[in-house]
């Protein structure tokens, strides 16, 4: 008797979503796409060219209600970040499991409402599955890094760097993605936070952040109080610190790099890009490619995603993420942006509340 | 309606054979997995276990009256190498697609049958696709070094390097293994040998052989007339040349790298070997890991295989390699293997034809 | 007639002292080092040793009065960083030529008053050569660096990223060290700090600095107001932005890399650290070792120095940088120092002077 | 007092003359270069302008008659190769240290001779050094490789490739050059031929050579018996193997690398070729560049070897190599030569006599 798969549907066929829904349908064993949805036609005809008997709603609640009839069991959503946490709190109070895309929304608010919807439904359905898709942490080398860093072969980690960096696009699209993107560091360095989290302890909390930036190539983007270049640092409690880089302008293609540093060694993850194992040699010298996108260089860890995902929800084991690790995440993504845009150091307590100038000038009067 | 799917069958479910089986059954959309045959008992309890609803044979015979009758479309040859001819044979005399393992058979004339039967059997079954595994052909980083080629890119290509290079394996493995390898130029070089002829042209026709080679680390291997390292020349008509490495006595893990000098350029492939893009910072520096064995470094080529195949067979298009050329290289790989042992060089007329001593004598003495 | 060499005294014998005595003894064609003073007895019982024909002064004034007298042209001053400045200013006053190792001083003022010392001279002794040693500058990578920025290969630099890592050491020697070193910022940074006003430009005006830092294998750092890791950011005037890194705590060796990101192209150094060019493959995979302290990187770099100061002298050719640049880096270094500390974000007008809070509100209430 | 200093004398100011003078002169500090010998009057003028205080001379004979006359302690053969054994000889029988440029001759027998005189000397004048100029010897990277063979990290080396690769030129140089140059295997595999012996054993006796080539390029070189890209395979006595490559065709520059595989490891030198540490990116993706020729890649060996040289000579210690080493190195690249244009595998008995296919038929016909 032949195993039961994961009853999977998608929501958004976009970019992402198709590719989410490709990696389901092809490439996941143990799982069964049955439907899509997106308010796109033309999306949905590509869904009924290329993904054989799967159903496709122009709806995402038509096709909730129409799935979950028929035995849905799991949601990747995939759609524009401005209606992720509203998609996820529906599906989660279905009791589906929850593969959600990146960032739960750009605003810490509408982040925490679908942990707290989660943590609700929990108490009905024990066995649900909520996770927020950090493909890095689904990386084959970013996992390898990781088991390393349990072994104790670097000490403590204590220092963190890291960057997300895409490859210069001369033909405007960042600025016009400006405007929904919830800036570079929630859009690119989300990433990077949140790994620093997976390498520094999930509890981490952060003790305060700084930020500067500039416009080189894409002016435009100051209207979107955004920048295509920015450095950012992060504190935290406990003696650990991170600096980020985020940019719109690498010339050679997605370079998305990240170091270690502890106390008796350090992990370097992609430190010397490369698409393949090809080298090129030329009058000019010897050169390599690299992956001109993120899907170049993470779309095994997207298929990892999918895999993991599914095998966690059939056979009800821990999430390989907390949620609530994304909400830290987006805190610390739009701390950075605001810290960008103001100039101004931004500081938290250990309780992870802001402390703003106004609430240190009391204090210390106080004293 | 859905397309319809690939029927396959696997013959063997040894290391590669269940590798090879996984692959079709989980991730090689196009194509389902019908049924496996194995004369072991407990590799088809595997199958049972971790294949569902592929049908199980203990007969490889048996298998193609029954599936054939069933729709059978494609066989995949993976049992031991002394049976690839003759159930390949067996397979395209039922008019069925072939992917056969390498090689098709450790000697030369076992080879050319199974051409042989496949130019014979196209007359009756003009769609019929047999292809030998090659798999570094369908490895990401050759094939990209193929297309560079194809562009001009670093000329003409004229010289050669290859090695195939196994991790030391202190069991004895490898003396047990020799008995059936063919030996390690058969073995190993088969693949450098296939790669030579892809770069170089798949109508490239060898002048001359000459090898060298010791027992470092398992002198036992002489007892089968094998060696544990080999060095070859071998000269090709039309100025081309290559020299090929292998070895079962590589630390660090499998090592198999080549390199094309073209008139322009080079183009190198792998050599500078790493798992994945970790580098590990420790106080005897800084450190890499590589893949242990060559399914860790060609998993993803397996893969491609395995869709390339199907797809070919599905749609009619060209098979992606000349099955000729796994005959050319299996001669290249055994003339090596007897210059190995006999310390001489062999050559070859250009209709491939071997000039041994005597007759150059002969050819002399009529002048 | 043989061409007159550079008549040349060391100020120090000790560490690098002894180095700089040595390069210009015997690897600096053009100078002949003719004397060399330290306080301490047996540096100078190891020059007479090593340095033939060098005659030694425990007293530095002593050297010059009596160096002077014979014809003395130019001073190395190599001593403890306190009195780098004195000594420079004392040798300045006599119109010799100074190479003064890095920091002019660990204080802003002292640096300055060097640079004075030195614009009042030149009105004396016009062709009068005074430059500090920082040593990147004289690096055949770095220069490559700069060589090729300056083609315009990668657009307008925008955005630096450099560290100064040194090896760990855990004989407590970097505590006892922070009592003079002027902390880690003017220590290490220094270094990256000036690359960026030299790859940016050395008119570059700071903007802001701000740090973060943490003592994770030296707690008694912080008795010197000093951290074993920290992080730094730093605004320029004009829209570029640099991020720095520097440690105590590096397991495999010195790391010193930098990037220089531009508009069009990046250009790395030395982001693959290696000691030179030899890879080891042994059964944990493949390793390479690196160069444990920063004179293993930057031997050949400090030879260059000698050899283009000493050009420069005898040729009254510009020298390789601007003073007054030397001064610029210990600025921003003193100023990240006090931000590592403080916490807080200092700011600079265009002119350099510093804009703190106070100033801030007073500035916004006349508004 | 200071240290005396050895007196040194150049033969030959061409090219590589000019470089072995100048080291000597400016980077060889225990070493003062008093003399130099030209037949071309514009090196001469060269020398004088450059070389101060160095006696040049038209004719070498002249040269040490009058420089022996006032303490000459030792001579640099960097002539033209057909002189180097007559030159040598000369200045060995006036019990002159000799450092000789590599090879000693194009030819075995005035390689030998050469070894003749300097073991009839050593009677006379036991402490006499005369080494040949094999410059990868004095590389940092290569003798760091060989200490660590020294120590057994990679067990029993038993596998050696190398390769020296010349940049492709296209002036026709190298035609005009291979008049004079005993053809490529004696003038680039040389080094290859000698690392070999090197890290094998100076000992170390060969079995048999064979060699395959082409004229990819310069079809030209053949008039001269010589091929612009050539492979070959070198058997030693004891269970040992050797393959290398030269080529003038090179599109990246001079490249030159080396691996020795053993029992437990490999060691591999340069097989990452780069300038220095600058990686540029751009568009095209990540590039290095590579040293365009062998000074390039060996400037450092050069210098160290004026050094290392200068120094046996003055302590009387033991010289870096056997000069023996450079007759068998000669012995080895002239038989591969003739193997690479006769297309005949060349066999040595343990002694080191040639088997020719006569002897071994007649010894076959005797048993």
């Amino acid at each position: 008797m032949p195993s039961p798969k994961l009853r999977v549907a998608v929501a958004g066929l976009g970019r992402m979503g198709a590719r989410h829904a490709t990696h389901f349908h092809n490439l996941t064993p143990r799982a069964e796409l049955v439907a899509a949805s997106s308010p796109e036609a033309h999306e949905l005809a590509w869904a009924e060219k290329n993904l054989d008997g799967v159903r496709t709603y122009l709806d995402y609640d038509d096709m909730l209600d129409q799935e979950c009839a028929k035995g849905l069991q799991a949601v990747v959503i995939a759609s524009a970040t401005a209606v992720h946490s509203e998609q996820a709190i529906k599906a989660i109070k279905r009791g589906l499991h929850v593969l959600c895309e990146k960032p739960l929304s750009t605003g810490v608010e509408k982040s925490q409402a679908v942990v707290d919807a989660y943590r609700k439904s929990l108490t009905t359905f024990p066995s649900q599955k909520v996770i927020c898709g950090f493909s890095r942490r689904f990386d084959a080398s970013y996992r390898d890094a990781y088991e390393k860093l349990q072994t104790g072969m670097i000490g403590v980690p204590s220092v963190f760097r890291s960057q997300t960096c895409d490859k210069l696009d001369p033909s405007g699209f960042f600025v016009a993605y400006a405007q929904f993107s919830g800036g570079i560091f929630v859009d690119c360095s989300i990433h990077d936070i949140d790994l620093a989290l997976w390498f520094f302890g999930e509890d981490s909390r952060v003790k305060s952040v700084s930020a500067i930036g500039i416009t080189a190539v894409e002016p435009d983007l100051r209207k979107h109080n955004d920048r295509d270049n920015a450095l950012g640092l992060v504190e935290f409690y406990g003696g650990k610190i991170a600096q980020l880089f985020c940019s719109r302008m690498m010339a050679a293609g997605q370079e998305d790099s990240t170091e270690i540093t502890g106390t008796k060694g350090k992990l370097a993850i992609n430190t010397q890009p490369a698409s393949n194992l090809v080298n090129i040699y030329e009058s000019s010298g010897i050169r390599r490619e690299i992956a001109p996108h993120y899907y170049g260089r993470f779309r095994d860890a997207f298929i990892a995603e999918a895999n993991d995902f599914t095998a966690c929800c059939l056979d009800d084991t821990a999430p390989p993420m907390k949620l609530e690790g994304a909400v830290n995440a987006v805190r610390i993504g739009v701390a950075l942006q605001e810290a960008l845009i103001s100039g101004k150091k931004i500081e938290f307590d250990e309780q992870g509340n802001r402390i703003d100038q106004a609430t240190k000038d009391q204090v210390r009067a106080r004293l």
